[in-house]
């Protein structure tokens, strides 16, 4: 099994594909120039792809890990879908235009970012919903077990559908702990253990690789939520033997505001899973209008109601627009990124702000958080210098690195305007 | 209480909203002449209403009750929304753009489609989802009681939504009978009566004044899907005593293919109701990040995740674009298309189709079924001719009324093309 601590996954030696680490880790304090920074933009084997986002020229948009910006082709595409294949083939559209396959057909492209094979991904409904069909079916994959594990810093939503389908459920226990407690906290009383990929506020990336195998070792099975990875780090379903898993389209995906989520559920798994909201979508025969359910065969059994043509739309557009790029590839530039801006940092505003996100980026996702009493304040005033980040209670800066349309000039600008800021006292 | 039999709630004696029915129903066959038509079209008080949507001049779409026709707003609204509200505010647009208010907004928009107050609808999900999420409500407001009463006829996926919440919920008794048997089989064991207002296959009209009260005789919730008669029927939800309901946006309230679903709490049933699939947009204090769930005051409290705001605008622009025409208009001139259209197909058709639909208008939604062992190659000949209906298995052409863009000539014209396909044996 390939693991996240194997050095050459992070950074794979191949310069064709990408800089190597040492690129940025070798660089000195004197070394981070905006013409250093333009050098590195001149060879990023990924920078032609920012060309094909809509971006305003006066602004650092550090919130692609919340919002991802609007790729050009979606505009088109949607005026497309709905002009042509809505205004025109109208009712003909759920066939023509290939409408009906829509989940599947954006799921496999999701496959490929998250590590899954096809046929084993769906792009549907909602994060919180999709989690909590993937959390029922795992529960009733662990009949005998009554356990969830996951950690008190989960994303709340995810808190809230745990504990939702737990009461479902009936007689469920949630096992919230600190992330370094999971190991220990694992024993063959649970059934599910369920954690977020990456910390919705502190980047954090937990251990994907061991802690999978961790509960696969008790004979629990691991339920990822990758909405803060997928299309950052590099997350491998596969290879890594992830159970089920859920994500959202609207962060590094790119998909829009609110854009479908989307699930994965393990090959091996989806004959015996049971989607706890069918409805006639993931029947075996939906235009049969049979008055039983009976499941589909492979991962359409979990889709439940009609698709979402409009985001999913968006959504694979954004996919498409960005399919000549490889995981392996954002993440190498995702983490330079954040190297070079926290670098910058650590040099110019030593002991202002306590570094939230792990400093090691074998650790950390593709954002930085800085906690700072001020955290609001500062956020608020980078904003007004055209950077822009986000705020998270009580005390966190959260600044997401999308490496798909940041540039290294943007890294190093943002940690000079977050200097100027609090040298200037502009925040006050 | 105003109920669906008073024939001044079908019909109201006010010339200046509606055709009276005599207009329609005074016409001998003799009548029945383009010119006759093009009269009615001249004098409807809502033909002003069909310009606003797209529609191809050599097609009548009688599949509207299906995939509502395109609004012409709607390109120019997601074009707004995805250039500048996505693509230029970006993460702001969730508060400068109002897209976290869009649910109960677009929500009480639908309100008055459907006879509810302000704070009683949100937008959201989809129909399959949102029905769960009411019926779990709904099966929580009756703890005592273990049957939800249904009709076997219901639309399947109504039907798996009940297996599914019915297994969730546990020790649930589902009870299916036919629509006959709905006033005998309430009990005061039944904790929900559960069902379609308007039968997707046969376009029959419950009653569901009468039904809602039945189901208060006996202590039970009545849950109506409003799918098939939102935008085409009066409904009434705050005077009929309604407890709680959803409805899909792509049928007659046009909002596209997959558009958001919605659901309906009423105000006395909020505050105990509980969203058995909980998540962070549904708490009272979603940028609050806190661990444990506090369901929202109101009606926010039944959202889950993110709003899908595309899908959201295209409703909305949807809506706004015949926020002039009243339900009452819209009711009395489905009426009087399908009364044509099967007067006219009597007349000139007599002992050909069986009519699976009701004779009677006051118990017929605003589609008209035709049973025929040759239903699905009738329903293709027609098509080759340019009226667009629906097959609906195994032996039912379904040809829907939309009034908002269907004209008398459309109503007759559509008639005389299933003569013609009859006469001509064009379908074998």
């Amino acid at each position: 099994m390939r693991r996240r601590t194997d050095p050459e996954m992070l950074y794979p030696d191949d310069s064709r594909l990408y800089h190597p680490l040492s690129a940025v880790a070798a660089m000195s304090s004197t070394d981070w120039t905006k013409e250093r920074c333009e050098a590195l933009d001149a060879s990023d084997p990924i920078r032609h792809v920012r060309e094909r986002f809509v971006l305003a020229p006066d602004e650092i948009y550090l919130d692609g890990n919340s919002l991802g910006a609007l790729p050009r082709e979606v505009p088109t595409r949607l005026a497309e879908v709905i002009g042509h294949e809505w205004g025109v083939k109208l009712i003909r559209g759920w066939n023509s235009a290939d409408w009906l396959s829509a989940p599947e057909r954006v799921g496999d492209k999701i496959a490929e970012i998250i590590g899954a094979r096809p046929g084993e991904v769906l792009a549907c409904d909602s994060t919180t919903i999709v989690l909590a069909k993937v959390l029922g079916a795992a529960l009733g994959l662990r009949p005998g077990r009554r356990v969830v594990l996951t950690t008190s810093s989960n994303f709340p939503t995810d808190l809230y559908a745990i504990a939702g389908v737990a009461r479902l459920a009936g007689e469920i226990e949630v096992r919230r702990v600190e992330p370094a407690a999971l190991l220990s906290s694992l024993d063959e009383t649970v059934a599910v253990l369920c954690l977020t990929h990456v910390d919705y506020r502190t980047g954090e990336m937990l251990d994907l690789p061991a802690l999978t195998a961790a509960a696969h070792a008790v004979g629990a099975l691991a339920v990822w939520d990758l909405c803060h990875s997928a299309g950052a780090v590099v997350i491998g379903c596969e290879v890594n033997g992830v159970d089920l898993a859920i994500g959202c389209g609207y962060k590094f995906l790119n998909g829009g505001p609110g854009a479908p989520a989307y699930l994965y559920v393990r090959r091996e798994h989806q004959k015996a899973a049971v989607n706890p909201l069918p409805g006639w979508q993931g029947h075996e025969s939906p235009f049969g209008f049979e008055l039983e359910y009976r499941p589909a065969r492979g991962i359409r059994r979990f889709l439940t109601s009609t698709p979402q043509i409009l985001g999913l739309s968006a959504l694979e557009a954004a996919l498409d627009c960005c399919a000549d790029v490889s995981s392996e590839q954002i993440r190498a530039k995702s983490v330079q990124l954040s190297e070079l801006f926290i670098g910058a940092l650590e040099e110019r505003l030593p002991h202002v702000f306590e570094l939230a996100s792990p400093r090691d980026p074998e650790r950390r996702g593709s954002q930085v958080a800085l906690r700072h009493r001020e955290a609001s304040a500062i956020v608020g005033a980078l904003a007004e210098r055209g950077v822009i980040g986000d705020f998270r209670p009580p005390d966190v800066c959260r600044l997401g690195f999308a490496p798909l349309y940041l540039r290294y000039v943007d890294a190093l600008a943002a940690a000079e305007h977050l200097v100027a800021v609090m040298e200037t006292g502009a925040f006050a």
